[in-house]
């Protein structure tokens, strides 16, 4: 083992890993910034396909320039046969984040990435596909239906909402998924964008990258914490018994997810933003349960232990008043977050060095093999 | 962004980012360590499913412990028929790397993780499977057949080169599979194992681990690397044209692959090993181009640049005097390393804090949105 400085905290906490100009999380005066962007100054003012062009290129698009952006991406909208006839062979219980992982994969082996030229292509080809990618799985497993993914929806968000419910979205339902994959979109160094750049940074190719990265932000503690945070408040009818719920589970030192962040100290700048827009979806749905349950919930974590939403909490009952399967929250998250995974390894491969850090060893000192036979059962 | 200490080197290098007990690398009076034991010493005494057996559960098995784990295993090789289907529609032309990460996702979604319980049983089913996945694929997208995947071999390098090559392999190929998986089989906390252990970090499951860590694998810069050996010697026909090349590629500062290492400083202990049965492989197919090619790389490279060979160069032409396609050569590193993802997974979930650094931001101060019409294109 190399000589190595021992850290003091896990999970590379406060341990800088490498450098970015994609954004910036936690930094004084501006809670979550895009390229020196607030995240509250793009989710009030942009569309989301503008938000993924400042990340990929730099700087906000012009009018033509989004117009320009946004129709290559939906001419890139179809799916392959082949992946079809995949997405066709994964059951309905199968986990959507599985789905995607193995759509993103696939589509890999169809349409390899063969130079690092290709690496905008590559990028705008997996963030075009992935709303179909989803859905055509979803309706074909579950309602037996084979979707025509080559709508002509002028967004991202939307053609999302089309293809999972068969018809054309509202404007406000537009509105909040545009909003939510603004938040969703990029936040430095997480768990599954450094998936993304350590991958990167063997130089392999961005379909692994993305595949590794959506592997990552399926798990509860990441991206999977605003379906887990969905099914526990669902159960729960009254404000007055989430209450008591979250206090049981508090005592029972639970997490409970949907809270707390690894680098927020006090407040995630994406929960006003979200929380606003599921308060508007509750109105319009005239909701009086899952709504104050929530907020509930938010009290009583902040009274207890100091506790704030993160992005994910109230995600849940924006996502659900918009009538969508708690199963694809996530992969929502992903449809977003795939800007800032491939702007993230074109950022790496631009100044590489393998990510390869060194491991306190904690095991037996060395010993001899002993022949098979005088071997005992252990 | 997090207050964080700027690291000195890229890459992570040289830092702490966890605690391991299954093995040590570079560390003094010995090379490389599993559990204690030193590769040589597993090397020229086990099989590789002893030495499975003792990255997975700490101790070697006796007799019987083994026995019964390869029995284990070999009814655990058979694909299931929707895994088939979809590497039935993966292209001869892709790469094998992509097939592979297309395969454990897609057995990911039948055979779902339900619970860290199961942990040990779907890292021993994807250790089964793999040999037939890539072979299932290769012989069906390059020959049009069919391979039964279900052969009685004793071991999981043998049942490779037969499904392989469509019949069993004699005693030094099977003897030469066994040793070069043992010798890939764990590498502590390089790129493609600390991307199992990010993504395990999230609590994801087993296979979203196992398929970012092939993805990370793939790059040339890792595992991708034996391949990229053997494309440069095969197009060399005397050692006198390999230094004359080398040199010129030394000049023009290209990198050369299977040399050099991020942890070891002179020397790989894994090449002595592989190289001593690459020279015994030559020898067997009259060999007098590819391996004298090999050595003289190997002298050059250490007179010129004090740079060594390692696990991958030697293993170029081992593979290659088998008949082993060189696309091939990196999903031999899968079958072997997965044990060693495996572990890492069980290890980091044993004792999890997320994985989430920090990073150095480089990018533009805070600034304001401006209206799309106002902005000037870039
Ligand atoms: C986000 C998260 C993984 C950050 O992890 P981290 O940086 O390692 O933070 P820690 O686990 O050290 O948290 C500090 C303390 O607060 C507690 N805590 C943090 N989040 C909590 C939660 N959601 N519920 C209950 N307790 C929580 C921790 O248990 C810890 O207590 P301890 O010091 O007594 O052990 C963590 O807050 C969490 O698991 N949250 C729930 C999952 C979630 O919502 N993820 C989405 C993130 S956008
Ligand atoms: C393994 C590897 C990625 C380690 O990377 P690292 O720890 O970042 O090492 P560095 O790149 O800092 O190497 C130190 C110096 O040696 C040079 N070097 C390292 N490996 C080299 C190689 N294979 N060919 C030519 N020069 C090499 C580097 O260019 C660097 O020179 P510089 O200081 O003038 O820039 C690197 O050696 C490499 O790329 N090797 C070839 C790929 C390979 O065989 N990978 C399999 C590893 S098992």
């Amino acid at each position: 083992m190399a000589e190595g400085k021992i850290l003091t905290g896990a999970g590379l906490r406060g341990q800088v890993a490498g450098k970015t100009a994609l954004s910036t999380v936690g930094k004084t005066g501006a809670g979550l910034t895009y390229r020196g962007y607030d995240v509250r100054d793009l989710a009030a003012h942009c569309q989301f396909e503008e938000v993924a062009y400042l990340i990929f290129f730099g700087e906000l698009p012009t009018l033509q320039q989004l117009q320009d952006y946004k129709q290559q991406l939906k001419a890139l909208r179809a799916l392959p046969d082949a992946l079809k006839q995949v997405l066709e062979r994964i059951p309905a219980q199968a986990h959507p984040m599985d789905v995607l992982r193995t759509g993103v994969s696939m589509l890999g082996n169809l349409e390899t990435e063969h130079s690092f030229d290709q690496q905008q292509a590559v990028a705008n080809r997996i963030l075009a596909t992935l709303p179909a990618m989803i859905c055509y799985w979803y309706r074909f497993s579950h309602d037996g239906v084979r979707i025509d993914e080559n709508t002509d929806d002028d967004s991202i968000g939307g053609q999302f909402l089309h293809l999972l419910h068969g018809k054309a979205p509202n404007a406000l339902h537009e509105k909040v998924m545009n909003v939510s994959l603004i938040l969703y979109a990029e936040h430095e160094f997480n768990a599954s964008t450094f998936t993304a750049r350590v991958c990167a940074s063997t130089l392999s190719d961005m379909h692994s990258c993305i595949t590794g990265a959506i592997g990552s932000l399926r798990g509860p503690l990441h991206g999977g914490a605003n379906e887990a945070a969905m099914e526990m408040i669902e159960h729960w009818t009254t404000p007055e018994q989430a209450e008591r719920e979250m206090l049981g589970k508090l005592e029972r030192k639970e997490k409970i997810m949907g809270f707390g962040h690894a680098i927020y100290k006090d407040h995630d700048p994406r929960n006003d933003i979200i929380k606003q827009w599921s308060a508007q979806l509750a109105a319009e749905v005239a909701d009086t349960v899952l709504y104050p349950v929530s907020v509930r919930c938010e009290e009583v974590m902040w009274r207890e232990k100091k506790l704030f939403c993160n992005a994910d909490f109230f995600h849940a009952s924006a996502y659900h008043f918009m009538g969508i399967a708690t199963k694809l929250f996530t992969p929502i998250f992903v449809m977003s977050r795939v800007t800032g995974w491939a702007a993230h390894v074109m950022e790496q491969r631009a100044d590489n060095r393998i990510i390869r850090p060194s491991a306190e060893y904690t095991g037996p000192e060395l010993r001899q093999v002993q022949p098979i036979e005088q071997r005992i059962a252990s």
